[in-house]
């Protein structure tokens, strides 16, 4: 079957792809294989920001001539001069017969251009192989380059009754080593990573990423009136920090923490004080952060829902129960007032960690998502086009 | 394979054994299969409490006759004379050349007597097919006849980030209308549903099953004090209701209630001046209370886990945050001081129902559960009997 044959390949390339996690940012993830006569003969991911593409990669590790061979991209192939020539180039040079591709790029310099120079040269290109599957491993990278701003993940722990302490403030631990260990691992796989200056005041954090082979995250503070000590050792130990802040913080502190090398947002007040954090974001873009890490603390988390900020949860939630009315719970603030008004999730899924339970839910923001949607647009665009064979026909065509 | 072949006759007659839900309590819930050259020639079950056991209606069902068929049984055979005559000689008389059960009875009246007795007729006798399915099945029942005690699940519904309900108060609807549905075919399945006097207060609930073909449950109010006023609908409008109080509760309300057909539990008051749960959980027992499905609210739930009478939770989540420190969680009281004293939760698992998820997990009570250890034991004696061929051996000899 030629539909579970591209499958296979695909999901291969998309395999390699992830192996650029937290090194291609903000480029995107991108895993290509050269399958010839039913054998990979070439595979290839792009491993690092500003290095060759996953294409370039995959022919140079072909282990025989691709002359005829079918290309597996979990991205359409650019055509343009980037920081490297179009990879649409040199897949028509190295004679390539067909180019099989998980999704569009939704980046405008790209978009469909790649796919169609393909087709000019008469290369066949099947496009939607895996897509959803691409579409997810890219979700950073779609947000970033559609919206230009940060994707923004929250992660927590919980008892299964959703309590992040007991009453006494004992926390130690809510969820399990290996979900702890894991959520260094996901530190190292977002740009920033950002907290309260509450949860910096009663911790102390780091907040490093403490997994080799991974950057350690931007540390994005969110401190309206700069309550924070400058001796805290996010700002003491090196390290890039931003401080998100209002326009009525104390000038000569942030003087203070410039000096430093801390690097400060400023945004007016929200209705209560607080840093807007909607607009912080685009900052945050500004300075190259694609994707975030928000680990809380409680009134944090709830200001971030509030303002929209928020485009996916991971809660680990431990095998345990604490309870008490005191105890504290995931999300502070006020909260929703009705029903209506709770923030609603979708395409909730389930995996575990060492014994806890990870939810992961995406935020429904009652509209399609704009990278969804132009990506979607683009596709009908490109699977429009003349020279674009449908999949059923063109598997007639070579089996 | 034989052991194929037994999990799948095994798992049909899992099946039919669940259709005496609601039914057959206190009594398990069995399910038998006649299985001849590998064809099924007979089903049944354990329809009702009082009527024939799963063996007889499978026999009663057989389109030919079962000399030197198989039969497949979710629980050991009896061997006394209860209300029906001992299905092991039945089984006998019928001419069955092997039998298969997921797990001996742990009923002290019948316990390993059955298979003693067929293995004395010469039949085949294979114990422990699909057993973790069988022991789950009737877990009700397993801790009633071990422990003489009900079997306590407690439910509840929440948000994804623990919150029963809004800030405001505002709580419809957390769950989906599937879940909610659910939930009454649950109240169906357990003998007794128990809620606390505050809930009877602020909703004023009827407590039905509200399903077609399941009774209504015994409705069991926990009211240290007997506040819930006499005009509450679940005195009022007709079914089983048993109030557990304390015996400083007040004796002319005591005797209204009685009057309006209330049965009454009076327990010592524990430290905090509430009704003792543990030793009315006894007092339920003998009522012929098996099992109790726990809803709440918040205050009871906490009182239970303290108490230790929970056996299993099941939680519905909703992909929803609602938020706000003011509003109100799972589980009340004071709760846990250390993570060290949390309850701890073992076996979870989830499913979805209706956009919610379902989180199922059990009460890890730190030793093996009474009913656990009295079935290892007795399998152990079961299966050391000079009669028993083991299912290896067995195996051999008949395929």
């Amino acid at each position: 079957m030629r539909i579970d044959e591209d499958r296979k390949f695909m999901a291969r390339a998309l395999e390699l792809a992830v192996r650029g996690m937290g090194h291609a940012r903000p480029n995107p993830m991108v895993g290509a294989v050269i399958v010839k006569d039913g054998r990979i003969i070439g595979e290839g991911w792009h491993e690092k920001f500003g290095g060759p593409h996953a294409e370039v990669n995959a022919f140079a590790h072909c282990t025989e001539d691709p002359s005829g061979a079918t290309l597996y991209v979990t991205l359409e192939p650019c055509s343009h001069y980037g920081k490297t020539p179009p990879c649409a180039d040199l897949i028509i040079e190295k004679d390539i017969d067909r180019v099989v591709t998980a999704m569009v790029d939704p980046n405008p310099l790209v978009s469909g251009k790649g796919i169609r120079r393909l087709r000019e040269a008469g290369i066949f290109v099947t496009v939607g192989v895996m897509e959803k599957e691409a579409r997810k491993l890219n979700e950073v990278f779609l947000k970033y380059v559609t919206e230009h701003k940060p994707f923004v993940l929250y992660k927590a722990a919980m008892s299964l009754d959703g309590k992040t302490a007991c009453h006494t403030g004992d926390s130690k631990w809510i969820s399990s080593e290996d979900s702890r260990e894991e959520v260094h691992v996901l530190r190292g796989c977002y740009k920033g990573i950002m907290v309260g200056a509450g949860t910096v005041m009663a911790d102390n954090p780091l907040l490093t990423a403490r997994t080799e082979g991974l950057d350690d995250p931007v540390r994005i503070i969110v401190d309206g009136n700069l309550s924070v000590p400058l001796k805290a050792r996010v700002f003491q130990e090196g390290g890039d920090v931003i401080v998100l802040t209002t326009t009525s913080s104390d000038e000569k502190k942030r003087e203070e923490l410039t000096k430093l090398g801390v690097d400060i947002i400023m945004t007016d007040s929200d209705q209560k004080g607080k840093v807007d954090l909607a607009s912080a974001m685009t900052g945050l873009a500004l300075k190259g952060i694609d994707g975030i890490l928000l680990e809380g603390g409680a009134s944090l988390a709830a200001s971030a829902f509030e303002a929209g900020i928020v485009d996916k949860v991971r809660i680990y939630e431990a095998p345990k129960i604490i309870g008490g009315v005191g105890a504290p719970g995931l999300i502070g603030g006020i909260g929703a007032s009705s029903m209506a008004e709770a923030v609603k999730l979708r395409d909730m899924s389930t995996e575990t960690c060492g014994g806890d339970l990870v939810i992961e839910a995406y935020v429904d923001k009652g509209k399609k998502e704009a990278a969804d949607e132009r990506i979607d647009r683009l596709e009908e665009e490109v699977k429009e086009g003349p020279e674009a064979p449908k999949t059923e026909e063109s598997s007639g065509n070579e089996t």
